[in-house]
């Protein structure tokens, strides 16, 4: 029974791999960079994107938003002068704890893409099942919480290793916790060397500008010097 | 093919709960309450355990660690003197999300019934399957982290009204937040009328009276008197 699940695993897998490359293509057809944000329930993804959207220069931002249920991210963002599209997971039955490639591929007709160079794609919320399946995104970037202790690298390596950018949220809570951001740091480099990482704060802004600027270069276009 | 994929889903949650029934009747026989324990990647589930488990009066309390690899859980719990065991879900592919009757079901023989009155399950961190998968247990109860924010009820109800107490827990950090404590109750409250919730603290210890009474309780054995 077992190899026959690992079987229907990678089957569901591929399937979602050949949506993925479709949706690729339409993304670079349409010249958008699009970036796969993931992380733990209550990370702080849509902080950091209310943070950085709306005042970008040099680069039209758009969001993607996947939720189990409801459009309670999407209406936080909605306040915002960016385009964006909402995705629920729940539809038939008790709701997907990731995004796959079918699901944003159902989206893309929503998406202003003529109006936005970079569409950002706020995945569910959960540190396991957004790793493994590809939506067609150009880059991966995770945000994690100091408040989630230092050990989650080790427990969830899957995801530490699909990033190529780790976001260390919240650091202005350091100061309250019993928490060693050095060990934090050393495990996401111990599970995935080389990675970039960022300490910042969605709630003071510590460290948010060098997220703007990271998302600007992914875009591909040199920021404009104010 | 979302029709066929709603069969496949519903055929896999028949398994499954064929599979708790046969966990619960195991259960039953040796006597031992079990305790599904739930809640968000960093919720503080291992911390409240280490606070708890070790010292209960007249409940003798045994850990089921489930992570998707590793054993640092269970590490941290073996320096307390409960029987610990550990489940990886990682064998064959990626790992799964949550534990499912299964992996529960193989890991039975490692279990020491005979030297416990209660076994808390320590789940996957995840908001979303856990929910959806019984593993036989006789109650749930999720951890709920202030760091997470107010919305986490709504985006995540399922996980909320498949649980019978909520632990909210972090409350120590409540100042240095911005975040409102009756806000996040009245989402529970919302998506789950009635739900039992405790306000608590597994670092400063404030609250964890309330979730051992809970558990001896649970137990269904009458605390002794100090």
């Amino acid at each position: 029974m077992h190899r026959t699940r690992v079987r229907v695993v990678e089957g569901v897998l591929d399937a979602n791999d050949t949506i993925a490359r479709a949706n690729r293509a339409d993304f670079d057809a349409a010249d958008v960079t699009v970036v796969n944000l993931m992380g733990a329930p209550g990370s702080g993804k849509t902080s950091l994107l209310e943070r950085t959207v709306n005042d970008l220069t040099g680069v039209r931002v758009g969001v993607l938003e996947g939720d189990v249920q409801g459009s309670l991210d999407a209406d936080r963002l909605a306040t915002l002068h960016v385009p964006v599209t909402q995705i629920n997971t729940d539809p038939g039955f008790g709701g997907e704890c990731h995004l796959d490639a079918n699901m944003v591929r159902s989206a893309l007709p929503s998406i202003p893409f003529e109006e936005i160079d970079v569409l950002v794609i706020e995945n569910v919320g959960n540190l396991v099942c957004p790793a493994e399946f590809r939506v067609g995104e150009h880059r991966r970037v995770m945000v994690a919480s100091v408040t989630e202790g230092e050990d989650k690298p080790l427990k969830y390596p899957l995801m530490f290793r699909a990033c190529e950018l780790v976001l260390i949220n919240k650091i202005d809570l350091v100061p309250h916790l019993d928490f060693d951001l050095d060990k934090l740091i050393r495990h996401v480099e111990a599970v995935h060397p080389g990675v970039s990482v960022l300490r910042m704060s969605a709630r003071t802004g510590k460290g948010v500008e060098d997220w703007r600027r990271w998302l600007v270069q992914a875009a591909g276009r040199v920021p404009e010097r104010v």
